[in-house]
């Protein structure tokens, strides 16, 4: 498992500092919709710039304007976009063309997406299946990632998981959804010491996958 | 009806040029989505600075994290702002309940959300419900919004129409979705003569509303 440093709410300079600290942990770093919406193509310009050899995910969300958001996310630098399962599938139809034209990589975040739309959505699959339960259902409905309900998802296609994931889930993480990419937050960025809580999140799954 | 101008795919610059041109005929100004991903909160503090007597419609399409969102974007001076249907209901409640500490308004994207969404969208009575008909649905599926499939919205509630609008279209969305606000972009922003173009929509809302 991967793990992708999500980096929200925070400003440009504070989310490469965050970065740096634990950039020796982590594989993937995701700059936040938040900072996306707050400061525009230049925070992912910014990210990748301060790290151009790690994997920069672009958590832009797209609902609508596919082939403008994501020409701009890969031309700032992003090596991953994503787009919302909820959309119309034209939109996403053209986030994956746009995406194999720059030889980069589409994640499809399902939050409150149908069962019958995740079912027409598996037809995409070189995308990221992002399997997500959102800041405000964790922080308003207390709600976390559990990993469970989603095993529609477990044939052969590249699965992502976001949402309330901490050291104590990833075992459990494993076991269910077995995912390729775990995006982590909070429990990194929040922590006392987000150095040492990467680092943890590292050695867990490690332990986990038997290495 | 009242005008809503949608400003997309445009510099912040040209954004607020094309918007003095044509600010007698219209009544919102909308910074579209692409502005906000592309500029960040900046594009709406700027088209607020320019016209402050405009009703400022922040297009952010929120799906999650919507109180940092919607503050964001009532702080710098949007009057309303725009969150998914398709979201968790816990999200839309806490646009609305921002907006109301802001005293200010949410509009609700209906772009493709279920018929049963929709039922549960209509407790938000102060809310605005925008049918919308995506640019990428128009640019590659050929839709554009004929206002004909969304009756369930007749009762009361405030209601947007956006998605391929021209001058030619009006009367029908009149006679069918009679919304408050339509949602006008391309067929202003792109004519030869936008001005022209905005008059000629202002004078049409008149004649059809027997002004």
């Amino acid at each position: 498992m991967k793990i992708q440093l999500a980096l929200d709410r925070v400003k440009i300079a504070e989310a490469i500092n965050l970065a740096k600290k634990v950039e020796d942990s982590v594989d993937w770093i995701e700059v936040g919709t938040s900072l996306i919406k707050e400061f525009g193509v230049t925070s992912i310009k910014e990210l990748k710039n301060a790290f151009p050899t790690k994997t920069i995910v672009a958590d832009v969300k797209t609902n609508d304007n596919a082939r403008y958001e994501f020409e701009m996310c890969f031309e700032a630098g992003a090596d991953v976009a994503t787009v919302m399962g909820v959309s119309p599938l034209v939109t996403i139809d053209i986030c994956m063309e746009v995406a194999a034209r720059y030889n980069k990589k589409v994640m499809i975040d399902l939050l409150n997406t149908s069962e019958q739309q995740k079912l027409e959505l598996q037809k995409y699959k070189d995308a990221i299946f992002c399997l997500h339960v959102s800041k405000d259902q964790q922080e308003e409905a207390n709600m976390a990632n559990r990993g469970t309900d989603d095993n529609i998802f477990s044939d052969g296609l590249q699965i992502a998981a976001a949402g309330g994931i901490t050291l104590e889930s990833l075992e459990q993480l494993k076991a269910t959804v077995n995912p390729e990419v775990v995006i982590v937050g909070g429990a990194i960025t929040k922590a006392g010491n987000p150095s040492e809580a990467a680092f943890q999140f590292k050695q867990k799954i490690l332990v986990i996958e038997g290495k």
